[in-house]
């Protein structure tokens, strides 16, 4: 993650209920705030996906650092919104699963705990609003490493 | 934005410390967590691109049925971070650009607020650990309509 405290992004209009935002390190992507139509990713679900790879790296680090053999990995996450504006988010449910060959449940248990209450920059920003539950499966590989 | 209560994100671990999201519609995108290779935005700078977004889509919307003559619009937001971990937000900065012809401050101040206050969801998810403050600027459009 960034290691600077102070960024900024800028968010163009770029007509028609399109964006296209630029992150303060200078990547460009359009935002679509016309979920009907469906041309790229909403702000609610950049929520979703920035929350997913930032537990996710934290895991799949300290898996690393344990030695575990993971041969995939992804996070499932599920957004929760209050009916009444604003449509604010108030739970999330974080699913790890991890494929690999003997994969400790112990280390992943654990790494998904460092990060939820640790690391994780994104889960204890949207944590002020949201609870985050967490669950996780392992798969055994079948191909030896 | 999307009227669903209930949606699921799932984030796919592409080695190299990258992911690739794929939003609840269906749209992928390459996440970096190497902030230093700097090969994609990263989890907490989608924060600022989705807030960004999400408030300006509220605003140019009331600013239209206002009928205000917006030329040009962009949104600014810095973050500030905490410096121990997590890195949580702790504060964004939101600021309005509005170029246009005799555009009404009064309108775009009510149109932030609105947004602010009511609908942003992005924001009412974002408030709940950072203060969000926002101001505005309104630039005279050179050319006639």
């Amino acid at each position: 993650m960034a290691d600077s405290t102070n960024k900024k992004a800028t968010i163009y209009f770029a007509g028609n209920d399109l964006f296209v935002g630029h992150s303060p390190s200078g990547h460009a992507q359009v935002i679509e705030t016309d979920s009907a139509r469906n041309s790229a990713a909403t702000p609610m679900e950049l929520l979703l996906i920035a929350l997913g790879a930032c537990t996710g790296d934290d895991v799949i680090s300290i898996l690393k650092k344990k030695r575990q053999q993971v041969t995939e990995y992804r996070i499932e996450v599920n957004g929760e919104r209050r009916d009444d504006f604003p449509r604010s988010y108030t739970r999330f449910e974080v699913k790890h699963i991890v494929t690999g060959h003997e994969v400790s449940a112990q280390a992943v248990a654990r790494a998904i705990e460092l990060s939820d209450q640790k690391y994780c920059s994104v889960a204890a920003t949207l944590r002020g609003a949201a609870e985050i539950m967490t669950s996780y499966e392992i798969i055994e590989a079948s191909e030896p490493t």
